[in-house]
């Protein structure tokens, strides 16, 4: 059981920024997130696209926005499950609650912040009717650790910039890449593409465009796909492979926590905006583009805030005999769990001459 | 009379940053503020402290972000009138707002936004009876431009930061520079305490402390101070100046905005933070540390997000038949009014081979 003072569902900024929010106030986090890495839409959606609106960033890359984030809350030592998708909350005698993920991990905090965004993203997959049984005996829909495929056989399917940028960099780890494509072209960030294309040139990427995988064969595992072409007069091709990854992108679902009791309104968890960020459930919050409430934005910056008004009540909750009191970071400075500790530099009294 | 769409009373951060978020919507702002700079308590009390929790920041002085906000505002050329304070606010029959500023300047526009902070900062006045009679007559408490002091002999007095690094920068400017502390020692950073030191033992800054400017003479303007020493057995000093300059600090103070008929608690503007942020006034909004509502935090972060919020309400009143639409910057980018603008690289849709 992994047991933490606020347990964060959801590593997007906003469940980044929660965990420096909560330090502030000697809290210990652990955050959960389906996707491998952290940084929720940002990382998995546009990591290398500017975002104009971060208040003193005149552009920043949303990819260097969550490198930012991991450091300013580096100091708080938060802990990760990452990789596994919160399924269910259970409320416990003590009034502390117990998350369970779908790989059975179990975490157990006084305080629930959900900070979900969109709901976990969930890969769209092709509709192969015996994919399931492959799942994992050859078949990725995420890549976690390129160094998997090392030396093995691989073939990606998708037509945009995760399928290219997945291909180009198994080309070198990969024995033999393959990329399939239901159309002929690609729609990626023209670099992707441009590189993507020198590289099937020299033959590091075999392309197969206007073609679909169809069937999938092997017995313990993965051994053989096999590949159509949607032209009548093109024929088909049965590839010998190790791998084979779907990228069709992902998408996200608000999925098991639609059935916690919450109340859901346009697919985003009611709270009290007036208040504290919280939901109808005492203890769980719900912060970033997960909630809804009048006037709300899904913006990174509202996120932010949210998750520093949710962090006072948060500490209400924990600590329930001491009154919170805000210091500013400038006056009190930030002192890391992991003994770190900056400071401004103190002012000198002293005379002249 | 100056028009605009949204008129600021206040260019701290919130200030600033409502600039930004008006320009995506098109709206033009104009900004008053009773300090000669932007920036607001960050630019008049700590610009060159660290603030640690800004998101996504580890650490950036005060100073520099507020630089980087003026950056980031520059496309939607804001207008400015500074050194001068909103004194009354006047409904018209039209709807719009009328702001008049102690110095007379009249502004109008259909939303007014206070983001005064804890208020207008106002200099701490030393009690000489006289004084007033030689303000803007040779006594000045916030120095606008240093220029007005070259080649004349100036006195300032104080012992903080403001003091000793005026002290040091008029040094060069000014042909003779007086520096008056009632103590010994002097508070301040480190190389300010240092620097001044060095000068005075160069005599380029001469020092009077344990002292006090008691009287000011002159007949049209100041042309003379007595400095009295606080030991008995020191003589006092008349000094022939041009100019005086007491650097006791700036205070705060809500000020005439407490007259406005908003509703005040704890000396700051009541809100409806469950929607809009607007004041008892409609089409008068309150954001940034001049507002309360439970669960309130004076932080710069959430003047950010109150700003957000608000202008999309300031524009169902200023454009009553459109529909607000969010547009993410990385989508739809940032067109300045200046004709500038910025945008993610689009992607390309092309063939490889
Ligand atoms: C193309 C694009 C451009 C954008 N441009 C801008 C912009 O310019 N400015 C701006 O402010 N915003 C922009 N946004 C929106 C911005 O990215 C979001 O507001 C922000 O990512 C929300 O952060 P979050 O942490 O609340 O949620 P997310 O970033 O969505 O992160 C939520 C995380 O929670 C995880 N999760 C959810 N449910 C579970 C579960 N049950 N178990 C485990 N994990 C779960 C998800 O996997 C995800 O990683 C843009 C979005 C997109 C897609
Ligand atoms: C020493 C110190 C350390 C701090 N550290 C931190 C920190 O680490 N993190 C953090 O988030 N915050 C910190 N703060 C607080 C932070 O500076 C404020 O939250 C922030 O400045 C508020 O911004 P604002 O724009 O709302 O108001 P302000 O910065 O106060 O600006 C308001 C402006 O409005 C003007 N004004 C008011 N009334 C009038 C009028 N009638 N006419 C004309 N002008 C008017 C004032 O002159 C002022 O310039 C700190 C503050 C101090 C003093």
């Amino acid at each position: 059981m992994i047991k933490t003072d606020i347990l964060i569902i959801g590593a997007g900024p906003t469940g980044l920024f929660t965990v420096f929010e909560a330090g502030l106030l000697k809290l210990k986090c652990h955050l959960i997130d389906a996707l491998p890495q952290t940084g929720g839409q940002c990382s998995e959606i546009y990591p290398k696209k500017p975002i104009y609106d971060i208040p003193a960033y005149p552009e920043i890359l949303a990819g260097g926005l969550v490198d930012k984030l991991m450091e300013q809350i580096k100091p708080f030592e938060a802990g990760y499950t990452l990789g596994e998708r919160a399924e269910t909350l259970d409320k416990q005698e003590d009034g502390s609650f117990i998350v369970t993920t779908n790989k059975g991990t179990k975490h157990q905090a006084p305080v629930v912040v959900i900070a979900g965004g969109l709901g976990s993203f969930e890969p769209r997959k092709p509709q192969i009717s015996n994919i399931v049984d492959f799942e994992d005996k050859g078949i990725a829909y995420i890549i976690k650790d390129p160094e998997v495929y090392r030396d093995k056989k691989v073939v990606i399917a998708g037509g945009g910039d995760s399928a290219l940028d997945w291909a180009i960099f198994l080309a070198d780890v990969a024995s033999e890449v393959s990329l399939v494509h239901r159309r002929n072209e690609f729609r990626g960030a023209l670099d992707s593409v441009e590189k993507a294309s020198e590289l099937a040139k020299l033959g590091k990427i075999k392309l197969y465009t206007k073609a679909e995988v169809k069937e999938l064969h092997g017995t313990d595992k993965l051994n053989s796909v096999l590949i159509k072409s949607t032209e009548a007069d093109v024929e088909d091709v049965l590839l010998e492979v190790d791998n084979f990854i779907p990228l069709f992108g992902l998408s996200p679902k608000l999925g098991p926590i639609g059935d916690w009791g919450l109340e859901i309104e346009k697919n985003a968890i009611k709270v009290n905006n007036a208040k504290d960020y919280q939901t109808n459930i005492p203890g769980v919050f719900a912060i970033g583009d997960v909630n809804t409430y009048p006037g709300k934005l899904k913006l990174i910056l509202s996120g932010f805030h949210e998750a520093a008004v949710m962090c006072q009540f948060a500490y209400q909750i924990i600590n329930p005999n001491k009154k919170f009191v805000m210091k500013y970071t400038t006056v009190g400075g930030v002192e890391g769990f992991d003994g770190s500790k900056k400071e401004a530099k103190k002012e000198v009294v002293q005379s002249i001459v």
